[in-house]
């Protein structure tokens, strides 16, 4: 997978002359929509199926500071995959290759109105998608 | 109409140790619904009602910068009002009552799918309620 | 203390028609902004005496969808104060007192160009004034 | 020039199901630092030469709605150059080609304290690089 690449925006720092943490979080988001834009299963795509997907949890870790105008380098692994839930793991450097930040994650899929998708049922093609990708202790169940 | 006020989030300031400009155009929103609310007719009514509001025009001023932890005051009043369209301005004042930005906004109303409402025949009660906040000139034509 | 209140603006819905995920975080500054503000030592008076406070970490849980217009309460706890860190629990319910949101965050306090301050010896007055908030078992250590 | 790309973000659109409008007036920015870094007068740069640039005023107009996951075309145009401000004019595209936005910005450049810059002689070499991008008409005064 190709690692997602956003380039600090000036109305993305605050008075303190860094990235406002916020924005981390937005990053994870687009670097999990490219993520699984390249697994062929955009956001688009899944809400043409009727399915969108809120976020039910995040656990993050701020390193160090990210600021205007560097290119932060995002690298996403799938590290856990349930009948119902998505756990991503991502990993942002700057230009010097030092680790900015790290965070996971938790995410299930509905159809917009609380009825939550079974995965492996419900949306067949995206479940194997991600099974695929899963690190290799885990594809054998 | 009671004047809407906005406290300064540290998140809307920006590495010039100011609000980012963008924050401006929020409250201007922010002012508008509490404006349209207090008409009784708060852009969720309208919504229930099967009508958005998109913008279609923006022209402002940036007079001053305004300052964390400051609480702005925003002054919103009706200025010209067709059959399809909504044109408000807004004068938004520092705690020391000096004027930080000065605007004006254009809006119409559409079903979300691109039709545009007639405002005296699709909303009849809203468009009642925003001609008794005309400035006199306007009310008799 | 007195909870935060936050009035769900429309800028911060996306288009599952629900609070976007990030602007909890944004909220999670608010309140905690406020809760600063009434012990007596907002983020203004620390930045005088050239304290900033980055936000180390962050561990939330979205439980509900936040909608607009709704008017959220936020509250705001101390659970645990070192010589360099604070931890911070916030709770947020919906009208229907229905929690939507639960998390902790963790700070330290620098000079901007990277010293980490010793809060006794550094910021005496604000670490008592945290220490006096601290639930009854960690106030005598 | 080569003109700035900006892929639509989830997190950029709201209830209506578009972009929010807000959001374009963080692309002219985004378009505008891209402008300006390939002129060799990236903000950064500016900064380091202790200038800052506020924007001063705003008009835009909103043609069509943006929408997840486009990418949008920005066309950026300097139209005035005065001894203290310069004049943007920006027209975004969507995949189709088709305008959806068309605006205007207005910036001054101050030292971050209020003091406003004579650009042709306390930014001389970036009042070249500017000047020598207006249109013809303007370039011989």
């Amino acid at each position: 997978m190709i690692p997602y690449q956003h380039t600090v925006q000036y109305y993305e720092t605050d008075q303190m002359h860094i990235v406002h943490h916020s924005n981390y979080i937005r990053w994870m988001e687009e670097a999990r929509v490219h993520y699984l834009a390249q697994l062929g299963w955009g956001l688009d795509r899944l809400e043409e199926l009727g399915a969108v997907s809120p976020i039910t949890a995040l656990d993050v870790q701020y390193k160090r500071s990210a600021l205007f105008p560097q290119v932060i380098t995002i690298h996403v692994t799938l590290t856990k995959l349930t009948g119902v839930r998505l756990y991503l793991h991502y990993v942002m450097e700057n230009p010097d290759g030092e680790v900015v930040f790290e965070g996971d994650s938790e995410h299930c899929f509905t159809d917009g109105a609380g009825r939550i998708f079974r995965l492996k049922k419900d949306l067949p093609g995206f479940y194997e998608a991600l099974r695929a990708r899963l690190p290799q202790a885990q594809e054998k169940p």
